[in-house]
Parts: structure tokens; sequence; C-alpha cells
């Protein structure tokens, strides 16, 4: 649905779901644009980015983000266009990246806004993935707490998804042995013939266990965990002594509603770690390396430009469908970073 | 029972235990002393060193330590008085690190003993304690894993054991609250009155998740894991995010022979894992850390010689008696580091 220029879509959380969102969840309000005050800016949203990690905020349970409020806008990143400045730092038609949520527009007085980076300015929304959030996830995941090694046998589940496609091609620059798990014979072919991973397994092959060890004859190093789930269950027997298990996501819990009902895998996981002496850390990107963002950027603005890195994106249009491409891709059927554009990259 | 000159004991493992260890697992034999060929010593063993690590030697599930043969001698760490030497590097009425285990007399060619610590000469059984592994474990855990910083809560399990005790010292020099954690009232006491703790709780408490809660008001940031089970439950809610656990044993699921009834923790770990941004890792002292133990021994000795740091050692008499004084620790009926004297420390 084309945007009128005088209309204003807010997505906002209707109720909390139970399990898997459904569309009833959401719900979509139409208003008059904001008007900015002095010192303000009024933004237009281009492009909107979609991530799992969303559904923690649509929970009332502790999580890592706060909670999004009972018809409070969906929150995002977004890459979006200055339409109106009443700011002296702000130009109308300036790109920032910027935390508009699921709506056309969003006021600002300035702060917290990002500039483009300069390596985006041909590719907007490359600004939500490869050279935002999710890049940097990889980028610290992978090499602050993974510390890859040349040579070593790196496994990374969600393998074609915005953060596990650059974890796995930052390793194979590093000189790793690189596996992917995804779901499905297409994302595994796009992983190795693409990505250039050196495997890809499918994790709905019921023989995925066997399918891990033949395939790392060395074990595994580092797992890049950002699923959760019975891939975890794999993995671990084949962990190396001091591997490393960066940790930054699990969206395999995320919608679940009831508590697992295999045994307790705790003591194992514990016996495991003594064992083979193993490091597992979570982290989340914002807030434990905001300091190491200029580093990223310059390094992955490197790669991209000299296309050493590539990212696939999903893109779909129309802000009105945004609860149902969300809701598609926590059951796996986005491939790539899904990106939607609410409105024309051009004015 | 004293020993005798010309008689050489042996416990050999004679049935690999299921659960808890039983009596009946070990077997003591008795030989004449063996002969050491030109380039060896005979040690004869004066302290041998019980610690919980050795319960999965007798078992020939995956351990971190290769499992015992059986009808083999029980491996452990032991000072030993050099009885004959043949090898020009030793001299009869030394004193050395060995790893003689539970017998009278071991051969070596002098490869892979250590001399013992100055520190410790006027206790030699300190070097199999303070100065010596379990020391060690607890310095480079706390210290290198654990990064306490002043201020910081630091909580650590079995407080009056040989690791434990150490752990909570270091931190309390280091600035840090101390809350221990053992079983009943007398070690609490002492971890308390004697050891310098904060506080101290008996994790036979029915309400020792409450207790934690009320004497960890700013939450935890060090859990120092050498036990397993349900300590770690009523930790882990109140880990402070970025919170480090170094991990170096699980004394209570040593003797688990059935798998943990409760449901499956997994989740909930890997949730808090994420959500608290928390660092878990295990280590193995003489895998991981052999390259810092001068730094560890030149700084313990100092803390020692300034009575900073303490021990409590729970010495027993005789090496016949050493499977059940093992049992015994197994069950924490122990209090503070387990050595049996198997002969006296003067020829």
């Amino acid at each position: 649905m084309a945007q009128l220029r005088d209309t204003h879509r807010r997505i906002v959380l209707a109720s909390r779901p139970q399990g898997a969102p459904v569309e009833t969840n959401f719900r979509l309000e139409v208003q008059h644009p904001p008007q900015p005050a002095e010192g303000e800016i009024l933004l237009r949203t281009v492009w909107l980015s979609l991530d799992p990690y969303m559904r923690g905020r649509m929970s009332d349970a502790p999580s890592y983000v706060p909670p999004i409020a009972i018809d409070a806008v969906m929150g995002a990143s977004t890459i979006a266009r200055v339409e109106k400045s009443r700011h002296a730092g702000f130009k109308e038609g300036e790109w920032v990246v910027s935390q508009n949520g699921w709506q056309d527009f969003a006021l600002s007085d300035g702060r917290s806004l990002q500039r483009l980076p300069d390596a985006a300015c041909k590719h907007p929304s490359w600004a939500l993935s490869l050279l935002g959030m999710t890049g940097f996830t990889a980028y610290m995941g992978l090499l602050d707490i993974g510390q890859p090694q040349a040579g070593e046998t790196v496994v990374v589940a969600a393998a074609t998804g915005a953060v596990g496609s650059v974890v796995g091609q930052i390793a194979r620059l590093k000189g790793c042995h690189v596996i992917g798990i995804a779901g499905g014979a297409e994302k595994c072919h796009f992983a190795e013939q693409t990505l250039g991973f050196d495997r890809c397994l499918d994790h709905r092959d019921p023989a995925l266990a066997e399918q891990l060890r033949r395939y790392c004859p060395d074990g595994i190093d580092v797992y890049f965990e950002n699923v959760g789930g019975k891939v975890f269950d794999a993995v671990l027997p084949l962990m190396n002594p001091r591997g490393r298990i960066p940790l930054c996501g699990l969206i395999a819990d995320y919608n679940a509603i009831t508590p697992s009902t295999l045994p307790d895998r705790l003591p194992s996981l514990q016996g495991a770690l003594l064992r083979k002496r193993l490091r597992v850390q979570g982290f989340i990107i914002n807030q434990d390396y905001p300091h190491r963002f200029d580093e990223f950027i310059h390094q992955m603005a490197q790669w991209v430009t000299e296309k050493r890195i590539i990212m696939r994106e999903d893109i779909y249009d129309g802000l009105d469908n945004a609860p149902k491409i969300f809701i598609d891709m926590l059951e796996g059927r986005n491939f790539g970073k899904v990106v939607v554009r609410v409105a024309p990259d051009q004015p």
C-alpha cells in the first residue's frame, strides 16, 4: 500500500502473544503526521528492520530488552529521511539511522540518531544489517568472544540469517573451516555456493547430529549460538577442549509456550563445560560493545567494498504487512535479512 | 597403622562404583618395596592428598581426567621423601611433590617431580593445598576468570573446602563482599569467624535461595562454582549483568547415579546467559594454567607468610584408612583440606 503524504500509520502492540505471535496481537492505527517543535526534526521511515529480538519485547517476562507497553508502537531500528527540520544539525533530505519503530513518521531531537555510514550511501538498508546491528553482532561475537584461529572449525546456526551469514563469511576470511546449519536445501545451497561455507547442514534432517560429526572431523572450536534448541544438543558433544560459544540469541526458544519436556540437560552441560573447559558467553551488542563500533564499521566497510562479505536481503514492501512478515520470520520462512520498504528511496 | 620399613602397601581400584563409592571398590595389597634402577629414585609417600576429582577417575565415563584402570593404584598428588637415590639430581632425605598415588612407595626417573616450594618447608602438606593444586585453582579461577573488582559480590560454594576457602579469602583481599555456602552451622561459623567471609549460608537450609537474596542485596558478580546441584539454581537468578562463573568442579554431581529428575533447566540457563550477558568458563588448572604457576606461588607464599591467607587441614592418619576418608569427603563430612599422613614427617 502506497503511503499518502498526510497519512501516518502506526502499528502498535494490541495484546501480548501466548507462544507464537498472531496478527491480532498487532493493531494498525492511522493518524495525521506529528509536527516538529523548535529543535526537533520529523523523520520519515524508509526502511524498517525486523529482527527476532523483537519477540522478546512483546512479552513482559524478564528479557534483555524492556517490554513494549500495550498500545505502544512496536520498536525497531529504521533508516529514515529528514522530512522537516527545525534543528540546526539536520537538513531536509538527509539520511539517518534511527529508532522510529513500526510507523511512518517519528519526531526526534537529534539525540540517539546516527548518520548513515558512508559505505551504506548507495544501499541505505545495509545500515540495518551488514553495516549495522546484525553485522556488528556477528563481528564482535565471533572475533572478540569466539577468537577463531586459522584452521579451527566454526559452526554457525541460522547460517543464512542476518547474523549467521556474516559470522560464517568472517570465519572463512580468518581461515577457518566453516559449517553452517540452516533450514532447508535452498538455504544450505546458498550458504555453500554463495556465502562460501565449507558445508551447510539442514537442521530438519533427523540425522543432523551424525552429519555434523561427519563434517566436523576435528571437532568444533567455536559454536556461534543464535538459535538454541536442538542444534545445541548436536553441537555440544563435538566441542573441542577450550572451545568458545558466543551466545547472542535463542530464536528457537522465543515462542516457547510450554517448558521443555526434555530431561534436565543442565548437569550434562555443566559436565561438558568443566570436562572440556569451555567458555560460554552471552552478549548484547549495544550494551557490551558500543566503544568498538568505529573499529567494526571501518573493517566491515572495507570488506563490503571489496565484496568479500555480502548480504542477502529479504525485502518486503509496505508497513501494513509488517506483522505477517515478522510472524513468518520467527518461523524461519525468511531467507536473508528481513527489511521492509516503508516509503520509496527517493522522496 | 604404622608403616613397616619393608612393607609396601598399595590401594588399588577393585571395581568401579555405581553411585557413591563403597569400601569394596578398593583393595589393599601388600608387597615388598620396589628397588630403584640406575637413574631412578625411590620415593616414600609422607602426605597423600585426597580430592573430589578422584571420583571421576574411578569411573570410565568421559571425564577430564583419564580413568584409573581396574587393579591399578589409585592416583593422587603426594608429598614424598627421597628414600633411595640412584639419580644425580636427587639426594636421600629431600622432599618432593610427586604423583605417587595411594601407596607407600613409588619409583621415579625424576621427571614430573617438583621441588617442595620454600614456603612449604615448615609445613610440607601445604604444598598439597595452599601452595599446590587447590590454592592454584582458587587463585587462577577467581582472578583470571572471575576478574573480581573491589566492591563486587563474590559467592563461593564449599566455602570451607580446599578451594573455596582460598577463593573467599582472596576475594576479601581484593575488597569484595564475600558470601560463602557450606554444609552446617560449624562450617559456616568457621568461614565467618576465621576465614573472614562476610556471611556464610548453610546449603541445607530450605530457605537458602531467600537467604542468598537477603545477603546479596546488590546481586552476585562472581559465582565460583565448584559444587553444582541446587546451589547453582539459587545463585543464577541473582547473577548481575556481565557476571562471571568460573567452573572447576561439580562434586554434587560426581556420585549421581540417576539422571536429574528436575525439569529441563537448559533453556532457562541459556536465557539467563543471554539476558544477563554472563560468562561461564570451565577450567582445569594443570591444563590451562601451568605457565602461571610461578606467579601464583610467589604471590601465595607472600600471603601465607603474612598470614593473610590460612588453610584448615583435615588431617587423617594411615594409608589403610584412605578409602573410608575419601568416601566421607565426597559426602561432605570433611572440614578443610583432606590430607592423609602415610609416614612420619621425620625418617
